[in-house]
């Protein structure tokens, strides 16, 4: 609470009685409450703390862009999804809608302040003027990392390794990450011929798993022109099965014609060693050469992760390496790689898993207001606790205990501190587990350190 | 970096050569590099900490609200700097321009699932047209913590105690918290019988160290219509000297004939007693009779926070107890108290007092990356020492020694650690300390555990 609103004074202010104006949030918006709020900002934590231990640096950016910058490469879509408006210096600016075009735009504006390779997180709200018919929300999060400014393998190997330490820092064993390289693709096309239909057909490709094989393949026929016979080319690699070696292996022959998707080939094989020697369990890596996602944009590696025990909600951390970053606003050539956990699809399937503590507070104990006139007393045993790292909430009035015992349950408080006069008078406490019932008595000189 | 801008294919652009768009942020907006981020995210953490110790729960609300929600009580300025415009469903919206709206809306609307005593934290951008000169920016971050729904003073008492361990969890020894009580001011006014020219009154007073005692006093003869013995009697107050205590005793004859006046200095009285319970040094809290900011406001406690190596920038951390935050929104009474820690002037004070480590890295180690072929090796290394809890870059290419030990200093890594092939045959590593420049021998078996 601010009072930076002070220019708004009651002299000001029609003395008429005013209407109530209903509270409400815009349609597509949403408020965090504490219980929705608490898991969110554990989540954007361990993302912040294990993009450190790689050396990702955080950033921030402006909410709002000019026009110029963020409809740069915009599509149709991208436009009318647009929130854009004149401000009050009659310029046209826009909120971004993503974290990628702010990044362009800010690498290619200090690029020479930061030097090479760059790399960065960003944890930031974006906004979409989106229809909200699908479960969409017009204001998400975004969670990216990215490493600009380097070719090496080492950035696509560390990309996947930082998925892979994520998804274990927030407590899932059971997930999958999907791995790809474009020049594989690339060289597929190239073998068979049908490079220059590539577009038309990987959209066909992409919307493999929804429409089946048949579909897809007919659909190929249609848009991109070329053969039944290529199209089950084509299609055939998805098909492959076996261990990630094995897949490997069969996928060399196909491709072993074109320079670039041998070099794919070569590349995967690193990544895979290299995820290996970092400690990624091997049957957590699943080379998928089906993944479209992405492929007018990625040029190199793709990743995909997915939720062994919910597939179907896609995938839950994507990204890939890409050859120019910043083309639009400078002629410095920045590749990069980089990719985005989905925090709102992976607090729903969380949620969904009852991997989510249903608490309200983020504060351990509940010290209860019993005895009126001893305030100074609870104050001065709740800051014993905080300086011995417990979260502590005094109960700010003296109401019944019972009323009191009811707010700590409902909040989700693990433990209330009781300490009425009599225990006052010995020194001691309760110490009441709320989930158990159970109490124990502590003497106050010690609670701190004995709670342990 | 995402792909979920996807639908900006290749084929939908033009193909056509496009000029390169300026890079570059709005008039009054910025970017943070690292190097600025990297404290930002310090504080913000710390914040976030203490708010929790004291069981304040993280809320988030949207940065687009229905205009009426924000102009409902707004003034001619706060509606002039308000970045507002018409969404796509023809709605008339307005970015958030404080945190206190918000919540004021947001406890409307869920008081009922909410409870209370509801105590929350926000921290998160606003935005405000303002006239930049001043040096002010049209993005900021605000960071606020409220009690809502008691008037208890131990509500009262533990907003000083959050005060206190803010800053001296952010590193402050010397700093002052001043609090005042708007009942004491009240009290005096009614003693000397112009309490109907209050506001005239308070909003001289707050000028007082502006343009010194003589010209409030004639300006509130002026704009109060009191006379020149009333306004030496108000200022009277301000000059009273000596310990917390005696200012108090000094007082109570000022407001002895007012209810409300009396009660106000028991309320100090209380709260000074609870601050020292708390553990706050007693030279740290100054009762301060002459704060008259938000007075227009804030309707009993107020606070604020001076560094007292840098008092003229002013109060890095106010705020104080308000009767009714809601009244636009709902018929239901809600007081409350809070404060906002004053974020970016905190910043730039701690920047001037050379409190800011100029590091452009979150890491704590860069591995060099020495031999092209053992990057496994180096994975495995980094693998095992981010386990131990070390944050550590492995530098993507094998370039010459040389450079990326300049890059780890450019950065402000602590250490480098160095494994050429003697090294990895041996199965040691060198640690290199880059602020003496010393380099230790470790078995890479133990490094990660030994280095501590």
């Amino acid at each position: 609470m601010t009072s930076d609103n002070s220019n708004n004074s009651a002299d000001e202010q029609p003395k008429i009685k005013r209407q109530l104006i209903q509270p409400r949030t815009l349609k597509g918006f949403r408020d965090y409450l504490p219980e929705s709020m608490i898991p969110r900002e554990r989540l954007i934590d361990i993302a912040r703390k294990v993009y450190r231990s790689y050396g990702f640096s955080p950033i921030d950016t402006p909410a709002l862009e000019y026009l110029e910058i963020l409809t740069g490469k915009g599509g149709a879509e991208t436009d009318r999804q647009l929130y854009r408006f004149e401000d009050h210096g009659g310029r046209n600016v826009g909120m971004r809608f993503d974290l990628t075009v702010p990044l362009a735009r800010f690498v290619a504006q200090h690029i020479n302040t930061l030097g090479t390779p760059f790399k960065r997180y960003h944890i930031a709200p974006v906004w979409r003027g989106e229809n909200t018919q699908r479960g969409r929300y017009r204001e998400f999060m975004q969670c990216d990392f990215d490493t600009i400014g380097t070719l090496s393998v080492a950035a696509d190997i560390e990309t996947g390794l930082v998925i892979n330490d994520l998804f274990e820092e927030i407590g899932f064993d059971r997930f999958t990450v999907h791995v790809n390289n474009r020049q594989v693709l690339t060289g597929l096309l190239e073998q068979i011929g049908v490079a220059e239909q590539a577009t038309a057909i990987l959209r066909s490709l992409d919307k493999l798993t929804k429409i089946g094989p048949e579909r897809t393949a007919n659909e190929m026929l249609k848009t991109a022109g070329i053969t039944a016979e290529q199209a089950a080319q084509v299609l055939a690699i998805t098909t492959l099965a076996g261990s990630n070696q094995e897949i490997l292996e069969n996928l060399k022959p196909l491709v072993a014609q074109s320079e670039l998707g041998t070099a794919g080939i070569d590349r995967l094989q690193q990544i895979l060693d290299g995820l290996a020697a970092g400690g990624v369990p091997p049957e957590r890596i699943k080379l998928d050469v089906s993944i479209a996602r992405g492929l007018d944009y990625y040029t190199g590696v793709i990743f995909e992760t997915f939720l062994d025990d919910l597939p179907d909600i896609g995938s839950v951390c994507s990204g890939g390496r890409y050859d120019n970053l910043a083309e639009l606003y400078t002629k410095q050539q920045l590749p990069g790689i980089g990719a985005s956990l989905g925090l709102d699809r992976l607090l729903a399937a969380m949620d969904e898993l009852e991997m989510i503590d249903k608490v309200k507070t983020p504060a351990d104990i509940l010290l209860v207001y019993f005895e009126k006139d001893q305030l100074n007393k609870y104050l001065e045993i709740a800051a014993d606790l905080r300086q011995a790292g417990w979260a502590v909430e005094v109960y700010p009035d003296a109401k019944k205990l019972g009323k009191q015992l009811k707010y700590a349950d409902v909040r989700g408080f693990q433990y209330a501190l009781i300490a009425g006069g009599d225990e006052l008078q010995r020194d001691v406490c309760q110490i009441k587990n709320l989930q158990t019932g159970e109490s124990v008595e502590y003497p106050l000189s010690s609670v701190a350190a004995d709670m342990k």
